[in-house]
């Protein structure tokens, strides 16, 4: 299993509408994927390690598939109109990561 | 619920030891923290975004607990005892981040 994480760096003055996200754009997402995304987490940035400190990412998603393959299978053919729908919630451009999922 | 992730950035040079960090410290973190932890999850970075690009972070794992106050009622007695494993897997420095679980 694989994940791929999407993360927003927490940048003062950015637009990010967390209900939007989390009601019409990832379930957009999962739906257009279809199987080859078997789950995905999303996460809302309260905090940073010291006290005090703000969160290194304002949002975060996590989409689990089989591999990177199925992902790929799945995102590519929807890429146009899944960035299309991007400017809706933000103006930040996120951070991209293949992970192995390692314990899950 | 809150997710404490923990994130080793993928530093040229640096040092990570991915099997004592899965077999022996996250298992040691989850034992410390008991029930005050429900569960973790740990990710190993496989690539960036960008073709070719290197992951951003060449480890994660991900901390769930019932609240921050959960999560600081389990690890704050035991901090010394898991600062003091880190340098057997790492000589990185995680960037640290509490998160709302949106969607879980």
């Amino acid at each position: 299993m694989i994940k791929v994480s999407v993360m927003y760096p927490n940048t003062p003055g950015a637009r990010f509408d967390q209900e939007y996200y989390r009601d019409k754009h990832m379930p957009m997402v999962k739906a257009r994927m279809g199987d080859n995304c078997k789950s995905y987490t999303v996460d809302k940035g309260l905090a940073g390690g010291a006290p005090g400190a703000p969160a290194t990412y304002i949002a975060m998603c996590h989409l689990f598939c089989d591999s990177v393959e199925a992902f790929q299978a799945g995102f590519m053919p929807h890429v146009r109109e899944i960035m299309a729908d991007v400017p809706k919630y933000t103006d930040l451009t996120p951070v991209l990561q293949i992970s192995e999922v390692v314990v899950g």
